[in-house]
């Protein structure tokens, strides 16, 4: 029998889609950061919508603060929402805990993500709680709602070969203590999709080595990127900038004729994070392969 | 320390939903069957909002057909959006599986899914894949989104003291079978919301005993019920009728004058399905109290 770990995420994610109904109408499908639902030509705002999961032991451990994997729980799908241009709106929390799980836990946890939900002006609309068996990991979900302007909405899925590739921030060492204690790049994003037209966008949750091969393959395209011009969180080597993961940073990819007015703009908006081309799109079959990266039924 | 059994689930959701911010302007808040967002006066659509989660030797086990419980996670959903007297739009689905799940088994997950989502008219827009640690319960959370016509809404908080209480179909009895097939009452409230207007509705989803006193405090009310009018399902004790959960019918309260009007219509447009006046709201300190229902917490 074929258990999940000989198959892979990306390709179990291939098979479930086909066998449920979806909205051939939909702006973006299963495969993007967020589902894009288009309320009809007249409404000037498109539908995000997103859902993500903490797993205690996989996402998180008892020993993290409590507050602060709240926070992350929501910043994780904040950085979702800036990913295609848009922003965050309402929220449901679903969690999953063992009867002895202590209240105090639980509460510095949703304190956390009340946190966060107000920094980005968004709110709590509702929730589940359900019991776990005793010595079942704790399991959050969390979903939320979103919109973004029409003109303003950036897929993973359209990069042209020959496009510059940038990253926002520095890459790698998310253990460390980043992971915990990440900003969303929603003002960054924000200002971007307004002042420039990335062809393509996404949050690096996976670590380049996995999302950067995802967003050129959605694309229809392959890619080049140059090791030596990663730029690297304190202490992290290139290869930790490619295979770590959860740098929620910015993954774009920009014409060409763009790349020299953001870079000379960029410092002036946001002069504490960095901006940096790692490399371009190539046509398909083209370019390089990239390793590393988080899958999570492939890895050990 | 204090923990989750302790304190029960009702007021676990009280102290947490303190700990984050609100919309104001939401037309119904937590504690409703549905979030219901309203995108503005202009709008004859209100947006309901829903997640729900099943957690494996919780509310379902291996043994049981992946198919019949894929089901099962869209149709408790499904339900909520008919308490609203509304339906559902989008799907977002979050699975937890430990790697040695085989893909046979979470394939199987998705057609039952997929089936009830085509027999509502509802589409997958997305959803989050994760591993979880070997020998964790499957957890599977499940976000929708949905809508209802603004006159048509009801809430669970909207009773007045005197109104008769009614259920559809047969209560109790749900662990032989029932609980994996059922049909949410989406028709009958759509239809009931367009023809008569009860004054408060929800799902029965905890089970009479705990649901009950639910629409009743919620709405500032006491209630009686005549435990000899309950409906019965084959083999089911009173008793049971009220404690088990999972009926996943329709209990509503309406005002008096419109009931017999009600009882004389309903068995014309759904003749399979009975429609039991079982009691009637009090002012708030009168009436009676009932024990029984599913705790999430407090259950042993």
């Amino acid at each position: 029998m074929k258990q999940l770990r000989d198959i892979g995420e990306d390709a179990l994610i291939e098979r479930l889609v086909r066998l449920v109904p979806h909205a051939e109408a939909d702006a973006g499908g299963p495969g993007d950061d967020c589902a894009v639902i288009d309320p009809g030509p007249g409404s000037p705002m498109l539908r995000l919508l997103k859902t993500d999961a903490l797993v205690e032991s996989i996402h998180f451990t008892r020993e993290a603060p409590a507050r602060a994997v709240g926070w992350k729980a929501i910043a994780r799908v904040v950085s979702d929402f800036a990913a295609m241009g848009g922003e965050p709106e309402h929220f449901l929390v679903t969690i999953a805990l063992p009867k002895s799980t202590e209240v105090s836990w639980i509460e510095d946890f949703y304190r956390g993500m009340g946190d966060c939900m107000a920094l980005f002006g968004a709110t709590l609309a509702g929730g589940e709680t359900s019991s776990a068996p005793e010595n079942a990991p704790a399991f959050i979900s969390i979903a939320a709602t979103g919109r973004v302007e029409r003109g303003h909405l950036v897929l993973r899925s359209t990069a042209k070969p020959g496009h510059d590739l940038l990253v926002t921030g520095k890459l790698g060492g998310s253990l460390s203590g980043k992971h915990l204690d990440f900003t969303p790049r929603i003002a960054e994003a924000a200002w971007l999709v307004r002042h420039f037209k990335p062809s393509a966008m996404m949050d690096l949750s996976d670590g380049l080595g996995k999302d950067l091969p995802r967003l050129a393959s959605a694309s229809g395209c392959g890619f080049v990127i140059d090791e030596t011009a990663l730029p690297l969180s304190e202490n992290a080597t290139a290869r930790q900038a490619i295979g770590d993961g959860e740098d929620f940073e910015l993954l774009f990819s920009l014409p060409p004729d763009q790349t020299t007015g953001l870079l000379e703009t960029w410092p002036e908006i946001f002069p504490d994070l960095p901006l940096t081309v790692i490399g371009k799109t190539t046509p398909p079959g083209e370019g390089m392969e990239l390793s590393g990266g988080w899958d999570h039924f492939k890895q050990d």
